[in-house]
């Protein structure tokens, strides 16, 4: 019976998606007799973790039930007390965990607090399920990098857009609206200036109560117009210029007075460097970025290895052409050997259009 | 129970891939009390038809039996004596049949005779099933040119090489056996100059006791070197080079001293006319090819509408450029809407390749 408390309890941390970060998505079941007597989630950043929003939720006395939870229970006093206290407190017997928390600040002290107030505690039950679903906070939380997903969208054969520049639509509306999903998802979304200077997009997430990530804008030079749609929208969430020295100071400034935020990193041959870049955005609580750029850019984050994963969306059509741009262009890799390589492939329909989801091999 | 039955006749169908085209691939099964007493399949381009084969083939009398067989039993005298007659002669009482025949020779005429002799006619049974076995029969039959596949091996950003024109190996060794099976499937394999001139394949399958299919060179103006591998080989099937009035007399007379077939067709935008090639290569009774062109040749493939079918392998790395080459180059199409569209996409793994597979869209 586990697996399928936890299997629910991994349901009910998912509802926290696009709300959370950069804290990691929980969920928590009680079960009593049998019966879930009580469940919660972290619905929102600064909010009550889900073992408390469970107890809040409980239909009975909790005293001598099992909680189910997917992440370890915290052991520290951050925006809420220790968790694994209240656990202790609460009377509640045994424990069972999916992912020991890699947080520094946590690491097993949670688990030994539990033990040594005489609870039982099993961990690793739906463990793989448990790490896909907080991918981010687990790369977060252990490098202060924001964890980045490169999405692209093609062609049977390999194009981004027809030689003509025409890329409405390769993909069909069901994988479009996977990819606003995305955007709620993830707290930067960010694209090359290029992507600006010829779709004008606005970057925001088209989900109703979405959520909007932070614009980046990789731009050495500062070419953005001032009356660009991610400049002028309305959103909660702000739009960052990424350049360099190359970038004319009275033109930052000028962004900065509309609102932006200007982030200058060093030169990386010419062009902003990435991985000073994704350290900055670290700093600021960027924990995720949804990578939409076009092919140049592409090329730029994967050759500076900060991609963590990849959304490939490939529609069954052909248009041809020596010209038309592919997903990732730039210099390129003299030889396939030497190609950059993904794991732990799954493969998503939309319809007719189909979605490859890998990561990146690194190290292995 | 007709299901299962008619299950094993398209099995047993499958062993003539390769061995009868330009014939339709047939299995049969005689079942009498519940119990296969007979099984048999058209096994070579002239040999028996598969209901002779599993009346040669039955353990016991068969009268009062009844035959699942893959396609409507024939009624004309060709190589053979028609297999409709031989059935009722042979006392057969039921006859369950996945696919008429298109062949306007038979269409309905093998069903009417055993009709007509009191025998009970089943038609129907996994149709999808016998039509799909014997895709490239029905499109010959009825139009008297080949059926016509197109393969394309591509990364995950849409190349087919690298930008120093490298592809050893795009994609595994399991995809790579998959393409030696098509190879042996078909009655001829069709590349451009370019490949000859860049790789100086064999376009032999690799399979044990493979069927070699034709060799199909299109190179408009014969610039084909008289020692390239096609032209020296040793193998039971021919090499065709597919030509144009560019091509000097003389280069063409040396091939054919040295036995390739040639094929001169009017000129086509400068290059070889592809309708007019498949006319005659189907006179030719090449049913089937697979073509492995490179990116200029499978656009004017898809252009000029002689694609019947795609198989589209990708592998999940990425190797990056804005030159390398792309699945499908050419001239292209300006606007994404009128991208030529595919349909029944199904997709298949091989390890960590994918492998798409899909049918031109045409008038619909």
């Amino acid at each position: 019976m586990n697996v399928e408390y936890m299997k629910h309890a991994l349901e009910l941390a998912k509802k926290g998606t696009g709300y959370v970060n950069p804290n990691p998505l929980v969920g928590a079941v009680i079960v009593k007799n049998n019966k879930i007597i009580g469940e919660g989630y972290h619905h929102i950043y600064g909010g009550d973790h889900a073992e408390i929003d469970a107890f809040k939720n409980s239909t009975e006395d909790v005293t001598g039930a099992t909680m189910y939870v997917t992440l370890e229970p915290c052991s520290h006093y951050g925006k809420t007390p220790p968790c694994a206290k209240t656990i202790v407190e609460k009377g509640i017997k045994k424990v069972v965990i999916s992912l020991k928390d890699p947080n520094p600040l946590v690491s097993g002290r949670g688990i030994k607090i539990l033990q040594e107030n005489g609870i039982e505690v099993v961990t690793g039950v739906l463990e793989t399920e448990g790490t896909k679903l907080n991918e981010i906070f687990l790369k977060y939380i252990t490098s202060r990098l924001p964890f980045c997903i490169m999405k692209t969208a093609m062609t049977l054969d390999g194009k981004i857009a027809s030689y003509t520049g025409d890329s409405k639509w390769i993909t069909n509306e069901a994988s479009r609206n996977f990819v606003h999903k995305i955007r709620n998802k993830v707290s930067g979304i960010m694209v090359g200036i290029g992507t600006i200077l010829a779709d004008n997009p606005f970057l925001t997430t088209r989900l109703e109560n979405g959520n909007d990530a932070a614009r980046i804008i990789i731009d050495s030079s500062a070419k953005i117009p001032l009356d660009a749609n991610v400049l002028t929208l309305k959103s909660k969430a702000k739009t960052i210029i990424a350049t360099t020295e190359q970038a004319d100071e009275k033109k930052l400034k000028a962004l900065e007075t509309i609102g932006a935020d200007i982030i200058v990193t060093p030169l990386k041959e010419g062009k902003v460097n990435l991985s000073y870049l994704m350290k900055m955005l670290g700093e600021n609580k960027i924990d995720s970025i949804l990578l939409e750029g076009g092919s140049t850019l592409n090329y730029s984050a994967l050759d500076e290895g900060i991609i963590d994963k990849v959304y490939t969306f490939i529609s069954p059509k052909f248009i041809g052409s020596d010209t038309a741009k592919t997903p990732v262009g730039g210099h390129g890799i003299p030889l396939v050997k030497d190609a950059i390589k993904l794991k732990d492939i799954s493969i998503h329909r939309f319809q007719e259009d189909m979605m490859i989801e890998g990561y990146l091999r690194k190290n292995d």
